[in-house]
């Protein structure tokens, strides 16, 4: 199966993105290793025109919903490969290849990981990158989420409400970050705070089955038994997989015109990885809609125009 | 009075901009004939990100309500000059005298006048492009909408339920547009319809007291007393007073870079009026933020940071 688009990144633009092939009624596939990138960073959105104050969970939650209601797909994975075929291109993720007429570059930064073994392998069998996507599989079981910020504080008090047992381990002494989340943390009974541990292994056959931590101080080795781990530490630009295919200005952003057209035909690119100087959400999503409409007018150019409308 | 910024233009991309430009800490005025421009001109909104659906008149007054909340002032008058002086720039309206160190360009389309005797005079003593901006100033009084499209029909609904009573003029027989639009308007009972008439004139003395029209099939004319007249006939591109001052494409949009800055020092352009290939909500308002955040570093760079606390 190919798809008319292939998205790669579930924040502002990726999303928006989404929301515009899908009512451009292009096939439309999402591949992210997240859900709501790095906007999770701050608790609470006060400048996306519509809303006077909103949550960043709400607002992304809102970007994704609208995304799968256009009839966006989404899958949770992470790209690791583009290729071009003759007649467009292969994205390869840790577990899957996808064949797409065009693709959308619209990730920022993305989430880090732990770099311990068992973490790729276990990745969409119980590890996680957002309690966002993933929360919901994990009602009246035990996770662990893995941080010291907001992010991680985020994640553990959307779980709370979800699981049974959250787990909060993180490197630190104390959590850093809000104060109102370390509050609203402190009423959680559900909730086990673990300082100053290292993650140094996660175990499992088919899926997650316990963490191996290690105290920072005492060295002591420690094993706890969860279902899922959220690992949720912090973002990195990680753009390696796409060097090869379009070009990059020298402070390692994608170079695209006004159109959202990189250098390589039938690649777009929107948001935190492109070289536009000023990055927020609305701007983001402003580019992800305009690389939507590209992409389209891309694929009535090159393929004719049996699904792809125009615009909307 | 100096402002920072002036924003000319009061919809999508000129409401962003002030939201952003006054989050920033510079002193921001909004020029604008009318309230949401033709974001209005259609009635539902499915594709911004964060709305499902939405009314573009309840999206435009979120946007409205947040500038305003942000600290933005908004006057509505028409920038009909806009002159360089040593240290900025003076924005002439047709009522007043208005400086700024910088100037975001945020027009799409501008109404469309009627080009009548009285309408230039009385613009702001009665006479609006805009129910969402003046219609409030109307309770208990008696209106008329001149239009025969889903801008005139949303005007003549949200009349209603402010006004006494709304007469509806239109050039053509049968009102044009959203079938709903108009079972909303047979319900209405404070409304009176008159097909087949033309505004010749707008009279009164320091306000607007009554609307000459023409019939167009017997040439008849009456004179209705009416103390609101709302012209909402449609848009058209208007970019005559900015013509000497930054440079143009050859389809008539204002060239802008990746940082929405013009030609012209000091002068940012956002919306409808640039050069960039698609128009949407998000799109504009992506620009008009990104024109802000850029006429905020001009600020610094030029003028220090007295004010200007830089990225939000």
């Amino acid at each position: 199966m190919t798809y008319d688009v292939i998205v790669v990144g579930g924040a502002s633009a990726g999303l928006t993105a989404a929301i515009y092939s899908s009512r451009l009624k292009l096939k439309t596939l999402v591949i992210t290793k997240d859900m709501g990138g790095q906007v999770l960073l701050n608790p609470e959105v006060k400048n996306y025109p519509g809303f006077m104050s909103i949550s960043s969970l709400d607002l992304m939650m809102k970007f994704q919903e609208q995304a799968l209601d256009s009839g966006a797909e989404i899958v949770y994975d992470e790209a690791i490969e583009i290729k071009e075929k003759e007649d467009g291109f292969i994205v390869k993720t840790l577990t899957e290849e996808y064949e797409s007429k065009t693709i959308i570059l619209a990730f920022g930064n993305t989430p880090i990981s732990l770099e311990v073994p068992g973490e790729k392998r276990l990745y969409g069998k119980g590890l996680s990158y957002s309690a966002i996507a993933h929360g919901h599989l994990f009602a009246k079981k035990v996770v662990m989420v893995v941080g010291w910020g907001d992010l991680a504080m985020n994640a553990a008090l959307m779980l709370c409400d979800i699981a049974d047992k959250v787990y909060l381990s993180y490197k630190t002494g104390e959590l850093l970050g809000s104060f109102e989340l370390r509050e609203k943390l402190d009423e959680k009974e559900n909730l086990e705070l673990i300082p100053y541990s290292q993650v140094i292994e996660i175990k499992g056959k088919d899926k997650v089955e316990s963490v191996i931590l290690q105290n920072v101080w005492t060295q002591n080795i420690k094993e706890i038994k969860v279902d899922g781990v959220f690992v949720s530490i912090g973002y990195a630009p990680k753009t390696d997989f796409v060097r090869n295919l379009v070009e990059f200005n020298t402070a390692g952003k994608i170079i695209v015109d006004k159109s959202c057209s990189t250098s390589h035909l039938g690649i777009f690119a929107a948001g935190g990885v492109t070289d536009s100087p000023s990055k927020q959400i609305v701007i983001s999503a402003g580019e992800g809609a305009t690389a939507a409409i590209s992409a389209s007018k891309y694929i009535q150019r090159y393929y004719g125009s049996i699904r792809a409308t125009g615009g909307d």
